[in-house]
């Protein structure tokens, strides 16, 4: 599983803040400290500053790859102004998700193009206009309607990473059963899996334990990246025992070397 | 998921000793301690003290029932003469799990009319005099074996539980895969599933980050009851855990009492 770190957001203050005021050292550390903790992926997102997007993603971009060279990129932006800039400026030797399109024909219209171009990946949501799906079998047919759309351009599905959207076990219990059966059926389609984790615990105590288990559940189920914040122990601690689990750390090396790093709970 | 208390194991010194010396309020407290951090069943195991297994297991169960008479007992010996004295003391209100069978004609001649008389719940390893399946197809093809035998007799498969068996993924690394693969092949025959959790995180550090991963995983791919220590935190807040995210536990009500009682990590 690809782990995205989600940290240099732009709905954080400090984060905000720090584009604002083009404090390279804050961004090139949030970098740093997520790929230390285990992150392939440095999420990007300026959205919600109050200046310009696509110049503050330009900015940003260039401190990430000015710190870290070999990180991947994770472009999350409304904008395909400010992803085509963060393409254009990065020269990085990691791999580039554009995160993301919808179901809707103006994002696809304005967004596909360039993951064509640039050869990234794409995370696609499971919903359109008309919302998010509730059952499993929504998010198949959504799937679908979505995979229809980026077939038609010659776009390779396995560079697509639907979200099955997970919301609140909080206020909808039935959610995240939904969202783990629908891994497997969306995988079927040829497509990869992809989720922002935090999002299942909102309103919940000891939400890191919640996230956790929620993780080794979809890792299990075959989720292929996550967007999370790799400086929480807890969770990265399951990711590093999920992986000896899942055979895709032999001998349990790298677990081992996490515990003997201090890296584990 | 059933959680299946181990602690009352003859193999730990301090309970073989207990039972020796018939320390009825050490073993009434281990009883009391698992049922408070949220078991359902007692695991009764007296095979390795230097006693008389029977006798023992009568005293035991005994013992058990005097201190919390709706618990539930599983009854953990090789020796159908242990077993059915266990039964025949036994008056509790909890039901009551066989531990164990296996594929081979010996123990299920003896122990199988026991289950039948007693209508108890099975656990039946899925193995053979030959020894342990490796592959998720092996155990499916073990318990088609075992399912063969019971039904023979007119046992009710939906009282057994496939134990798959698990190994330490610290010198096999694959064994934990094809256990969660077996968990759905298994089930699809009408029985259900079990397992002894601790053996996963053999050799390796951090044991109970493992196990709570592998029981997150397990419970995600269908686990009907589990075996395991209920005083260790990091597990039993795993299993509080998913049960919330699996919708066993409407708008999380358990979960935040635990919380509340803090016994979440």
């Amino acid at each position: 599983m690809l782990i995205i770190g989600e940290r240099i957001n732009s709905t954080r203050p400090q984060v905000r803040e720090a584009i604002r005021a083009r404090n390279s050292s804050f961004i090139a550390k949030e970098a740093h400290e997520q790929l230390k903790s285990g992150a392939e992926f440095i999420d990007i997102n300026c959205a919600v500053t109050s200046g310009d997007e696509p110049e503050d993603m330009e900015w940003a971009v260039s401190v990430i790859q000015g710190e870290a060279n070999s990180a991947g990129i994770c472009i999350d932006s409304p904008s395909h102004l400010a992803i085509e800039r963060a393409l254009k400026i990065y020269k990085g030797k990691g791999q580039v998700f554009i995160n993301s399109i919808t179901a809707e024909d103006e994002r696809i219209k304005h967004i596909l193009p360039l993951a064509s171009r640039y050869g990234t990946k794409l995370i696609a949501l499971a919903m359109d206009g008309s919302g998010m799906p509730d059952s499993a079998e929504g998010r198949l047919e959504m799937t679908k309607k979505i995979l229809e759309k980026v077939k038609r351009v010659g776009f390779n599905p396995e560079d697509i990473y639907i979200d099955p959207l997970i919301r609140p076990i909080s206020t909808e219990p039935a959610q995240a059963k939904e969202f783990l059966h629908s891994i497997p059926m969306i995988k079927s389609l040829g497509v990869k899996t992809a989720c922002g984790l935090s999002n299942v615990s909102f309103g919940l105590p000891s939400r890191s334990l919640i996230n956790a288990v929620f993780l080794s559940m979809a890792y299990q189920a075959g989720l292929d990246a996550a967007i999370l914040d790799p400086l929480d122990k807890h969770v990265m601690s399951a990711v590093r025992a999920a992986k000896a689990l899942l055979s895709e750390d032999d001998y349990c090396v790298e677990y081992i070397k996490a515990y003997r790093n201090g890296k584990l709970v």
